[in-house]
């Protein structure tokens, strides 16, 4: 269960509008009444508020009987508005480009209406991590500590040929037709699960068999499973997400681009990258931690690749995610 | 220009056979008359006899004065027999699976009918490393040295995860229809080529506009001329070698598997993975060169990727693999 914010007519950077927007979110615990024991997780590709829930209850690193805690789907994931989910005039292929800062201005408007007055950590698993540094260069004053974990403050090129490639085999899929699909494009979905998985995980999570861990198999149902679940997903929601990340970068000209946009971070931050992250590599991260003052790079050992930072994944990853949060919120 | 060596009906590892197989060569320098100068160089994926040409020549690394030099193409290339070049029966969907085995037993075939009765190195790039380990494992009395640059003695699980997702954009084109396409799935082709573009470089080839210095205007261009190269190609050739790489293993089980195999090769050794390779990594070769008795461990130092080791590519990769031939060579 979640709620819905109702944003109404929501101007997006781009120029254009969403006519009827929507943002879903669900919150754990109660705010104080100084207003200021909220922390903020943005959904990541794929995911929804719900996803973080590994996080969160009592005992966990983030509890709800101390914190108030906001989890908020991005646009285009299906339970905000989406090409799937979108008044008549936006739905499908119609459906306008969605920036992250798009997602970071909307999310601001729900935060105050819930009245929020100011914000102890926005953290973020990968894309949740785009909207982090976001947040922390345009809401400065609201927030004290950000903790970006397996992600980065721009799209880097070479993450932009990997999403150039994951969409290039979906719309390969003649029946994908340009987003005006009737019946959904299944082989092209499962074709981007099948590209995307190689890239999910590293090397050596094959080659070690690591994937046992997580309840495969064998390499085999690793593919199957990544082309299944995508087959469920819609084309145009998948696509509209992948454009906010392959578009993502704080560094606007406005802000005096990329080192002055992170230069200007006041908040606590911890740069947490996967030691073995295909396409948000640690290294990205360490010159990213070099640009916000005082910014701790902290990288999380593991051999999962990309995927050591989602939520609930083993045991390893959540204590080093948790250590990190503590050491934020209780300086 | 090229020759053709004609094996007539050639019996495969997998049982099956091809009627009418023929092998594509090209010499270099002259057989010495103790027979003993060869030198053999195997094609890599989507390249050709040709593509050796910048190893050889007076003052290159390979000298036809000294050596006699044969670079020969892997069945599926389109110049020997492929699904695109070869008797009715077996054109196109109907091409058997050739495997890594069958290229290296026609090349014995050809190079004992050359007349040479010594190699002294089987070098290759990439799908040549795996054609180099397999002539070492099944002639041991007739190679002396092999270098595998940006290779393996097998296809790992991750590699072969990667291979997948390149085959997976392909034969999404419903033009492909199961290999029976009667015109070029262009789309296929095409998004074939741009997931290849994100395997075949490192990150930092991107973040650091490496691409530049291969020619490359932008990261839209690296993607535009993937697509468009591999327009070109022929799908079933395509996926007939790719077959052949995702089956590549000298540790059959009559050898009593990888490390047995690996342990009985007599030939000098020096493994040459680039340091950034991303679907050949340096730790995998790192693990085989300690299973190869006395073999060298020799990083090729490059932010190219995969690449480094293609020939021709840059001046400091020639070098180190010119390095690596002349000690192995002078032994």
């Amino acid at each position: 269960m979640h709620q819905e914010f109702v944003l109404g007519r929501f101007g997006l950077v781009s120029g254009l509008d969403l006519p009827d927007a929507k943002l879903a979110y669900k919150t754990y615990g109660e705010l104080n009444e100084a207003r200021d024991n909220c922390i903020l997780l943005p959904s990541y590709y794929t995911g929804t508020h719900a996803s973080y829930e590994p996080w969160i209850g009592p005992g966990r690193m983030l509890d709800p009987e101390r914190w108030f805690i906001v989890a908020v789907n991005m646009f285009g994931n299906g339970l905000s508005t989406s090409p799937s989910y979108a008044s008549p005039e936006t739905r499908g292929a119609a459906f306008p480009d969605v920036d992250i800062a798009d997602n970071v201005i909307a999310q601001h408007r729900l935060l105050t209406a819930l009245g929020v007055r100011h914000i102890r950590m926005v953290a973020g698993w990968s894309m949740g991590a785009l909207q982090a540094y976001e947040w922390a260069v345009r809401y400065p004053e609201m927030v004290s500590g950000i903790l970006p974990v397996a992600g980065a403050a721009r799209c880097s090129p070479h993450n932009f040929v990997f999403l150039e490639s994951v969409k290039a085999a979906l719309t390969t899929d003649q029946a994908y037709d340009g987003g005006r699909y009737s019946s959904p494009p299944v082989s092209g979905l499962r074709a981007f699960g099948t590209v995307y998985a190689g890239w999910a995980y590293s090397q050596e999570f094959f080659r070690d068999e690591v994937y046992r861990e997580l309840g495969y198999r064998s390499v085999e149902h690793v593919l199957d499973e990544w082309a299944k679940d995508h087959e469920q997903m819609d084309a145009n929601n998948l696509l509209t997400v992948l454009g906010a990340w392959q578009r993502a970068d704080v560094g606007t000209p406005t802000r005096g681009g990329f080192e002055a946009a992170l230069g200007q971070i006041g908040a606590r931050c911890i740069v947490m990258p996967g030691t073995t992250d295909l396409y948000f590599p640690a290294a990205d991260s360490r010159i990213e931690a070099g640009l916000v003052p005082g910014a701790q790079f902290r990288p999380l050992e593991s051999n999962l690749g990309h995927v050591a930072g989602r939520p609930g994944i083993r045991a390893a990853e959540t204590d080093q995610i948790g250590d990190a949060m503590r050491q934020l919120l209780d300086d």
